[in-house]
């Protein structure tokens, strides 16, 4: 084949992917948000042929034998690159036998099927001989797959390109070393921030009138987005100028909804503001898991936790809410939306203790890979991190090892990428302050500016750059942990009026 | 081929349309409702390539020869019926050269963009050329496909399986002699039913309200059914038990969004109530437009528009709305809901002035397939009609000839399904009222006796019978445009005071 009929055939690949992709996404936050639960039996059974569908397309030898072929050529850095994200998707149908596949996906779904019961049931043990066979299965992947590398390692890679259990290590140690003992100092404190108020009772609807508010100070528009209610809030970019995020009420919390929309707006501006020229490609729809959880923790925590981004919006929260908040002040509600607990349930940390969450998911994947975990206690062995960092006494398995999702599908190596996006945040953080008086450009309105920053700095790139090439790129220096541990220990130690 | 492989065949091309069908159908509706402006290039790039491949798959060759096998053969009643609709939409592939049919694809889209612009500028001239070209495609496809049948009659049998023009002339013979009078007359006396009120100022927020009372009191469950906002008001079954309605609010007629609603309810029911075994298939998917209509009709006319009916909703719109209608009697409310007034477009037409609309284009459509018309001057035949019947005159070719989309596609013979739609609720009615006190149930809140009446006698059968044959199955008599003819009279000469 020539390149031209390799360039022809991938040109017209992507755009049939990009057109399923497409529907399928469409399909997907319509089923999410709105569609009625009677038809989810005829719906189901639509969207898992048209799955089948997308699969074949995507798995085409054709096509590997074409981005095989391309990625021998020089057709530039960028297109390059391109074709090097299409082949990595690939690397399991190129490196397992089919039969191999189709035995894990069957496995997977029956997995996931026990999960849902033992978490419901609180029963480990319906979960544990699925969990034991993936385990078994990621192993012999990794080693056909890259007989060269840990295994842990290949995973790792898959999730967050380049990282290793070697720079995670690093990373890790500090926050062991340095954030435990500060969530238990703290837990000591609990008196000394009052979070009460935000659990009295907060009528949806008027949420909703605020939720309003919310994306127009953060210029989240309905030109090219869409704010829908689903029972988990997430985002789902259709195209670049059609992302599609979610928020979901909690009467009991009225700060719930106010985050998850900040974070989502996150992850909406990333998929809006990638370069024309990489939309709908694997240059835009590849961006890792943790590149993109950097910029929804970046707006949600880093922006949208800070004093002056609440003066312009807590006052209308007050006026829905009169009887609720009008005799709290903004200091006080400020407060209330950092407290820090140490707490059993990963989704609902805080952002000090999230990363420890984290940490004890790492801890027990990496010895799970080196063969040192007891894989007959794995539950035993939660319970006993959860305790050791956080404190905690874990009453039930549904509440413990089995509260995640991701373990279910083997999802192995994909938890450690949400720590690492936060992390990321506190050094974009840092480089944002050197062009960027963000308190003043809050206060004015001026939202645009920290999104126009993070658009020429880093989001523009998309999936361009690995996570460490987009930090020096961003940032000018490599990634370093430091940043992070350091804002969180200086950011909590003054909230709870501990030592510096 | 063996009568088990065809099975098996066409079993699992229904499958493959299914699936399709029901995300080609839900993005479809996402688009009309909620799909940000700035996405619909990508979007509308993606939608017409998954087009392309349904297209292929509807007309796939091996499915013909499938369907052209299992015709002949003995299914059953139920089944041989099933194949024979599904061959009935592959008319057109059959018959024609497949360079004619892309030569009228092709018209066609050219055709619709200028029509859109036509009628923006009010510019006859600009679209009369492409209107003309697609007579000329018609009346040759007509004669290729059935060249032992009128031409108009072919596209008459499109749009309702088994009426002719015959059929039709002797339905609107009445309309024209019994109702044009009628309008006529009530035009002298626009004084005597006063609707103003229904056009103060009615804040949108609070007609949202009101519309969750409507599809309550009319059973339509979210169970089952979603109700969003688009331009225009639209069903859209995805499947039997997900049937997706809109509404459009409009601040200056309170009215409006309520009959909205009612109407396309109505469309709802008939997708839901469709029998099990038939769901999915073509005995479900393709009932004609004018037993759709039927049914949308009948709730709105003949149900909506009733006193009993506005009993129960309208206290509720008072207390939303208690300046606007505080002082309004229920009796004067029903009144200005049911005026009639001759105007200008088919689409705000009322109940009485609706079929002299349709009987406008179907005279038109007859004479071009007839070739008595002047086809140079079809802007002043329209108009002529207009003045004639109506009594109306037209200022431009804007609110004239150019006002629906209908020609732009050459969808000759649509339009006399939506006049036949009305006629057939009137002897509807008269066979549910020797079964059901309806004002009783409408007043005792029971509107399922209403649908499960619909159900029992009309909407279980999809697409099982023609519309003449349906008619007789639910009233037990031949279609008689009496009873409609009739109707309208005794309701308007009293509403409007005239002698009966």
């Amino acid at each position: 084949m020539t390149r031209e009929e390799a360039l022809t055939f991938y040109k017209n690949w992507q755009e049939k992917k990009e057109a399923y992709g497409l529907v399928m996404s469409t399909a997907y936050y319509d089923q999410e948000t709105i569609a009625p639960q009677a038809g989810s039996a005829v719906r189901n059974k639509a969207l898992a042929y048209l799955s089948g569908e997308v699969y074949d397309i995507e798995t085409d030898p054709k096509a590997i034998e074409v981005l095989e072929f391309l990625a021998k050529e020089d057709l530039g850095e960028e297109k390059n690159r391109e074709i090097a994200l299409a082949l990595r998707s690939l690397d399991n149908v190129r490196a397992l036998d089919k039969e191999e596949v189709v035995a894990f996906n069957e496995e997977s779904m029956a997995s996931f099927d026990d999960w849902q019961k033992a978490k419901h049931e609180k029963d480990y043990a319906r979960f544990e001989p699925h969990l034991l066979k993936l385990i078994g299965f990621s192993k012999r992947f990794a080693a056909k797959r890259h007989p060269d590398m840990d295994p842990y390692d290949v995973y790792l890679d898959d999730y967050e390109e380049g990282m290793t259990a070697a720079d995670y290590d690093r990373f890790f140690d500090l926050v062991r070393s340095e954030l435990s003992p500060l969530v238990f100092e703290i837990a000591q404190h609990q008196d000394r921030v009052d979070d009460s108020f935000l659990h009295l009772d907060y009528p949806k609807e008027k949420q909703a009138k605020f939720a309003e508010d919310i994306c127009k100070a953060l210029g989240f528009s309905r030109d090219w987005g869409y704010m829908g209610i689903s029972e988990h809030p997430f985002t789902n970019g259709i195209s670049k100028n059609d992302v599609r995020i979610t928020t979901a009420y909690d009467e009991k919390d009225v700060s719930a909804s106010l985050y998850s929309i900040v974070h989502e707006v996150g992850h909406a501006f990333f998929e809006h503001q990638v370069k024309d020229e990489f939309a709908g490609t694997p240059l835009h729809h590849m961006i890792s898991s943790g590149m993109h959880e950097s910029q929804s923790r970046f707006l949600e925590n880093y922006i949208g936790r800070r004093k002056a981004f609440l003066k312009g919006l807590y006052p209308k929260l007050q006026e829905y809410f009169p009887e609720q908040l009008g005799n709290v002040s903004l200091d006080a509600f400020w407060r209330a939306v950092n407290a820090s607990r140490p707490s059993l349930i990963r989704t609902q940390a805080d952002e000090l203790t999230y990363p420890l969450h984290i940490l004890i998911r790492y801890e027990i994947e990496k010895s799970i890979f080196k063969g040192t975990a007891d894989l007959e206690h794995l539950n035993t062995l939660w319970n006993e991190k959860y305790k050791e960092y956080l404190g905690v006494d874990v009453p039930d398995d549904g509440v413990g090892i089995l509260q995640d999702v991701h373990w279910s599908g083997a999802s192995f190596g994909y938890f450690p990428t949400y720590a690492l996006g936060s992390a990321i945040g506190a050094q974009l953080l840092h480089a944002m302050e050197k062009d960027l008086d963000i308190d003043a450009a809050l206060e004015k309105g001026e939202f645009f500016r920290i999104t126009d920053w993070l658009k020429e700095h880093f989001q523009q790139y998309g999936a361009r750059y690995t996570f460490k090439e987009a930090v020096v790129k961003a940032t000018g220096e490599e990634f370093d942990p430091h940043y992070y541990i350091d804002y969180l220990k200086k950011k909590y130690r003054t909230l709870y009026g501990l030592d510096q």
